[in-house]
């Protein structure tokens, strides 16, 4: 533990990436842009994939799998989308290796099996599934389809960040076909709102829901809703996206169905999906310069005992204790770890648990259990308490849930002081250079305008919130009037 | 419900085929030899999922990811393994699509994007993931390394099945790593006792547990280990699979560790894996002319209700009972359907929940109601009562465990009368070709033979049995010596 790492104030990309190394969380693998996610790191994402798919089911969605390749011709039916996705595309030509004659135990692709067709390795799912989709509907009776599949993507990435950007992610996305318009925009705000409550109540990440600008939006929507967050660098972090399609799939797949009265139509469709990007929201949006903060919510070991013993008879007077309150918290639904490895010290293994985020470390020793308390620590705060032995599950349940609200009201905080109301483009240059954060200001609803200014400062627009108030006012940069303010600021 | 479906006897294969269809398992996709696994499949294969992930994690291993691509030199690595897998790899050589000049709205692969190494679509995980290992291991204390993966891999496929061989399939993948040979085979035997554990107690299927001979072994393995089951056509499927590699990995990508003395040795692995093709196996080993049959164990729905009614009334009464019920149910950890859909009449749920394998169907209605009475079909041996609705949770509750053993016993009685002891070459030829089975035969141990045998009657030897009893004997083909029987048979 001697090497000294970056603090988020002196580099904070470097702190990131230093982190999720410290952490056991995921690296770099042999193939450019692809991560290897580790135990630790995977332990994390199968809970917030656990608590996802639960509340998927609640509100009536069922899993399938749909095939990783899209052929060529199907990719590029609906022109927007393929468009949109067309320049980060990683295509199989050929089914077949060889042995190289001219370089023994070596192997070259065989040019005799070049596809007739090329195959396109999903950057999403759309064009595959409506293809699908197709053939399970003719008629009103099968619709609603509500699906969802946790699947890996490919989108090819040439700068990359673990899990921030990478050029094969895991991600959910959802694909929904409906009879009406307004039911697929109300499962549209359905699923935007699933994955708030989520972000919130999970993550500990309060979030602004938004509409995503024309140019901003999914290739092949109508409308995109999102979630952001703000990281602690002010920087925004897109969390989530759900997307109102339109008849645009169905139109470009030929998707009809007969209504009641027996006339066709074509379907209407919505997707949602998020990512492991959301491993990279949850470690900037808690996390300080010691290592990896978890929600206890999200956390895969929520309490550590570490023993602190000089020989093997108080081990072993330590341990009992130390079993019975892993006893007491598993039976509460809290998961423990006890950690009584003999090969390393206790301050090697305190500074471990801190850079692993453990929400709560108790540690006992013979004198502790003689004056029946222990010394527990707590994550969020560092705050450290000696504290009785009675009632100690229920002391640790309260806790957890404690830390969680600290964890969510600290974000709160942070991101309700660096949200700026700013009506001068000057000022706004300025002030997202220096002071950072998301600022609300009035746009004029042009492409223009939004790519100027992102040309001139790099920031863009997040979202025009949900709960926007109309506000008479102008256009920072252009002066043309504008109803109500949008949110700007740098992104991930 | 009018067409007629291909029964066991007429034609076994287009019975499978009509099954998955007609059981709204999965379906052929737009994409040659992938297929679609549709929600009521993937809803059985997450059972087996989550069953099996429970008890990986019960036996100490951790899940994580590594990358769906291979650097072509890091496949070639390891000889054999690159030998065994490098005819059926799916290959990308770009990254990207541009607008196609001659043809509007159309995309052609952009040839500036050719990549530098071409990638290979993970067939399986063995090469990416011990150049990944190498950086994990330095000393013993880093051993045994106990990871897993869920994944969808690529094998290009000729011919294809749905979920018996497609190119690509879902399956799980065990990678260990370990500082002695015997621990290293003690956890090969370990995951094959979990999948026979699985394989028996959840599927309901028998298997017999062996290893495969020399020519039958996974490309880079000292030994694979294997659990094969019969179909009720009498042909063999292998279930599961598990490799102990020696150093085979280890040494194509230098992995040593240091021993406490600090000697450096290679590591020693193992891998270990089963896949969608389990829903083959268990399709066909209950499946009945009338549709599937579910072990309860592994039943998205255990139980579904049918309400009879004429009119209003008499559903809003029904539905009371059948709701209480569900509930009764759903508290001792039943799952439970209330079908109360008013667009289809009961005979058409009968024979809907019928193919889709239900293990236990109820149908009630005013008159069941009034004396105190419930009709009861089990699907398994298709009998019907009708029991009181006292106790009636209870008694569904002991059912579910009646059907879940009667599938095993009958599973098992069928495997028992179908296992053939055969010592002349000529009488396996004629009963391979007319009652089919698994023959229990003498076998000389040269792969010479064993390619005749193939050769001349499409069988193969599917495993020597762990359990083989030392009987001295003569190869059946050559009359030389032989000191235990193997189990031969055709297989899919």
């Amino acid at each position: 533990m001697a090497q000294k790492f970056a603090t988020r104030e002196e580099d904070y990309s470097k702190w990131y990436n230093e982190l999720v190394g410290r952490a056991d969380l995921a690296e770099h693998s042999g193939v450019k842009g692809c991560m290897v996610i580790k135990p630790y790191g995977f332990a994390i994402w199968e809970k917030m994939r656990d608590i996802l798919d639960a509340k998927f089911k609640e509100t009536g969605h069922s899993n399938a799998y749909f095939p990783i390749f899209i052929p060529k011709s199907l990719f590029e039916a609906e022109e927007k989308n393929a468009e949109g996705f067309a320049k980060e595309c990683a295509v199989v030509t050929h089914y077949r290796l060889k042995a190289d004659p001219n370089n023994k135990g070596k192997l070259i692709v065989d040019p005799d099996s070049k596809l007739e067709e090329e195959l396109i390795v999903r950057p999403t799912s759309e064009a595959i599934i409506w293809n699908t989709y197709k053939g399970w509907i003719q008629s009103y009776r099968d619709l609603p389809i509500l699906i969802n599949q946790w699947a890996n993507v490919v989108r090819w990435e040439m700068k990359t960040r673990l899990f921030l950007r990478t050029t094969e992610f895991l991600w959910q996305e959802g694909h929904t076909a409906h009879a009406t318009k307004t039911e697929a925009i109300q499962e549209t705000e359905q699923m935007l709102d699933v994955y708030t409550e989520f972000s919130e109540n999970y993550m500990a990440m309060p979030v602004i829901k938004g509409f995503k600008t024309e140019s901003e939006r999914f290739a092949g929507a109508d409308e995109t809703y999102c979630i952001e967050a703000m990281m602690q660098d002010g920087k925004a972090l897109q969390a989530g996206t759900s997307h109102f399609l339109g008849q645009n799939f169905a139109k470009a797949f030929d998707v009809k169905f007969a209504d009641k009265e027996g006339k066709l139509d074509h379907v209407w469709a919505t997707s949602w999906g998020v990512s492991t990007r959301l491993m990279g929201a949850l470690i900037m949006t808690h996390s300080d310069d010691e290592g990896l903060v978890l929600p206890p919510k999200l956390a895969p070991i929520q309490v550590v005992i570490v023993p602190i013993y000089k020989n093997e008879e108080e081990l072993k007077l330590v341990s009992e204790k130390a079993l019975e309150i892993k006893k007491a918290l598993f039976s509460k639904g809290i998961s423990v770890k006890f950690d009584d490895d003999d090969n390393r010290r206790p301050g090697w293994k305190f500074a471990e648990y801190e850079v692993k985020g453990v929400p709560v470390r108790l540690a006992i020793g013979p004198r502790d259990l003689a004056e029946n308390k222990i010394e527990l620590a707590r994550r969020d705060t560092k705050e450290k308490m000696t504290i009785s032995l009675d009632g100690l599950d229920l002391f640790i349940e309260n806790l957890l849930n404690d830390i969680q609200d600290n964890l969510y009201n600290r974000a709160l905080k942070f991101k309700a002081e660096n949200i700026h109301y700013v009506d001068s483009y000057q000022e706004f240059k300025e002030k997202i250079e220096t002071v950072g954060g998301f600022f609300m200001v009035h746009w004029d609803g042009t492409a223009e305008t939004e790519a100027k200014i992102k040309e001139e400062t790099k920031a863009t627009i997040r979202c025009i919130p949900l709960d926007a108030k109309e506000e008479a006012g102008k256009c920072m940069v252009t002066g043309l009037p504008s109803s109500k303010r949008v949110v700007l600021a740098k992104a991930y």
